[in-house]
């Protein structure tokens, strides 16, 4: 392959991802904002992961961690968003998601494509330290936003207490210190009737 | 400081943040979308920028760029984004910038605050490796999308190529090769009539 080649698949890719600024998300910016979208949540994560390393549970490289972040919506802009708490899109999530996923890295060079896919299987699979925290960032990242609209994401979707401590196990595993601050933050809005007991 | 307050702070800022996605640019999204913001832009900028580090002028330490690239606009949340091209806004730009500058990164631990100012004036001022090449990214990412919606931000803001290659020397001082693809493009849309000779 040529370099211009190499190079017109990377733009290829690149152009692509745009779009995954249109696949909004349940959650609301802060100031009671529009729905954010997956660009924009990926973003926010990214520099939180920065930020907040010495949180981690376990020793991580934070660049890895930060791209993993950047991509692991991609699959999403065939795929639509899955709500955390939609039983019925979780049911067929995997299935729409795999053939997205091998759709858009696919425009990139042979190398970068099993890279950037391994990378983005890596943070499903949640073994490794790095995609451990990342999950933990995947929360708290729309739980900040909640937060500081008075919980209206849970309102809005009658969300009950053991399904969104069912969630944030997987904060705990990324980062202890971090859940322990989640904790404080669902029991608040659970006494406040923002989340049903 | 106890680890409370820390994380406090850690978070306050990362709450702040969240008014970049309210920042919007003169750049349209591919498919003649709607405008394109602050926080989508870094985003597709960091990503590019992992992806397209081969082609830097100079080794780069990625990470330290990807960072560099999510966190460049931050000071917009008060300054609001000044159009390349618009000179009255040019003018002010940096005495704006840096009281933004100032109040924002002053929510983090001062540990982090120095950190985080002083990789963004790393971008500003443009004198290493990452920042020459950070730059070149911050120059592709919205000609790739303008490109793919047949030069309509030239068009509409009646650019002449003079104003598009002065801008676009800094991504030369990055990337030579990124530079002459964009020569390219900005030559076809100089045939084509969306930019003025």
């Amino acid at each position: 392959m040529s370099e211009n080649e190499r190079l017109a698949k990377q733009l290829a890719f690149s152009l692509e991802i745009d779009k995954e600024k249109n696949i909004f998300r349940q959650t609301h910016l802060s100031g009671h904002g529009r729905n954010e979208n997956d660009a924009e949540h990926a973003w926010h994560m990214a520099i939180m992961a920065y930020l907040l390393r010495e949180y981690a549970n376990e020793e991580v490289d934070i660049g890895r961690v930060m791209l993993m972040c950047l991509i692991h919506d991609i699959v999403e802009i065939d795929a639509g968003d899955t709500y955390a708490y939609d039983e019925e899109g979780l049911a067929t999530q995997k299935e729409r998601e795999d053939a997205a996923k091998e759709r858009i890295f696919s425009l990139l060079p042979e190398d970068q494509k099993q890279e950037l896919m391994a990378l983005f299987d890596e943070f499903e699979d949640n073994q490794t330290p790095e995609s451990r925290y990342a999950h933990a960032m995947d929360n708290l990242q729309p739980l900040i936003l909640n937060d500081s609209n008075g919980g209206g994401d849970w309102l809005e979707h009658n969300v009950c207490s053991k399904q969104i401590y069912g969630r944030q196990t997987r904060t705990r595993q990324g980062s202890e210190i971090l859940f322990d601050y989640i904790d404080k933050v669902i029991q608040k809005h659970i006494r406040q009737g923002h989340i049903r007991p």
